[in-house]
């Protein structure tokens, strides 16, 4: 019997002081925080850890992007909505929007790449290791 | 006579230690507040603060994208350069090149529009005000 | 019949992998954020916001402080441990005790003052209102 | 004929808008990070990385704190004045002044000390490597 593939996630949390900036909205660097937040807790509900002590591989980043429609203010309790949206033997995407009070405040899109630390201490793209593909699927709803 | 209008900004800084991430290389979200130090040191070389004291609009942030092709780690001497690549009444385009080393790290894009704070807190679009949309002008160079 | 005032709060948060730097411990810096999260989170359980939208006072911190024992590692669960140390006309200080595992990671203190934003927009202490200061007391145990 | 030790150095930086927190002041967590900046400036200047690629030991932080007189805000231009205040075979500690159009925004303090990681990934206290501490000297100069 195989375990279930996970293939979305939702983060509820609130808006920290220190993201705020003077314009009294959150920074808007600060979403791609919450998308990642987001990320390690979809890895962790399917059992994985995104950066272990001994990790063989790395995700680093090769693509972010978000639109902002509706400001995010102090204290504001958010969902992030994490979804996959597509995956290759190397690499995965997600979507992600980011609501407040039910309403869409952004959305956003972040594309990750499996990479293997060479001897060197450069990054090579690798194939994601089937431990951690397997536990993943592409989702099926639309946001 | 007038001034002349200012299209493009190289910001050179070096990477930070509180930037750097448990792998070893600059966090994702951090590109998007180096494009902001180049902005605002883009209006600063205009003669205007994005942000002063007294500010009767400010510019929130609608769309931003990053693509990361080369990693930047702790003490990397880097060149963050931004160009207008489009105005309207009510909001600017940035392009953004980081490079290390003379090697393109990371290509991004940001766009701003111009709001007014309303009595009831809300911020709607406004237009830019001419002090401030005179001083700018699209960048002729591709990059 | 009075409501209780409020002296202790332990926040149970998770470490984020944007918390964490190079060298693979938390960065110090963000046991000041942490800390910080605790005491807006013990201001809402007593009924206020720290910063509410019409706020006609800050609390600006005029000394902050941590040991540090034992570092913070990504995905670690902690608890921050805040206590009502001291309190004076103007000003409340904390005690703040970060634990892991049950084992304690760090110690700190943060004294803040109630400041009332003058026309000139430079801050003055002031005395904090009553309809705060009437909901915290000193905290009785010690950690 | 030995190369002059180093037990000063003065940072100067602008505060960046990503720094300001909803009050329109620098948040003081940002301070730690501005000592650090001064640090790593410091040890560049005597000719060291504090964390090199290829680095046997680190530097941890056992103890930090500031005290803020006044606030900083959007684009002041800051100057951070580090020194070197005492050292142990083990460990440094550094005094810094945060001054702001020549009047003094902070005073803070640091102590970090030498760190070997062990085999099972834990870090234990060293001494300080003779190639680094030979480069420091405590400071005569009080401020």
């Amino acid at each position: 019997m195989t375990e279930p593939r996970w293939s979305e996630y939702t983060l509820r949390r609130r808006v920290q002081f220190y993201e705020v900036d003077s314009a009294g909205i959150v920074h808007f660097s600060n979403y791609f925080r919450y998308l990642e937040e987001a990320e390690h807790a979809l890895w962790r509900a399917a059992g994985l850890s995104i950066a272990p002590p001994d990790a063989e591989v790395g995700f680093p980043r090769v693509a972010a992007s978000f639109e902002y429609h509706r400001p995010l203010r102090f204290e504001d309790e958010i969902e992030v909505h994490l979804r996959v949206e597509a995956m290759t033997d190397k690499s995965i995407r997600y979507g992600c929007t980011i609501t407040v009070d039910g309403r869409r405040a952004a959305t956003g899109s972040v594309t990750i790449v499996c990479a293997r630390r060479q001897p060197d201490g450069t990054l090579k793209a690798a194939s994601i290791p089937p431990a951690i593909a397997s536990r993943f699927e592409v989702a099926r709803t639309e946001v």
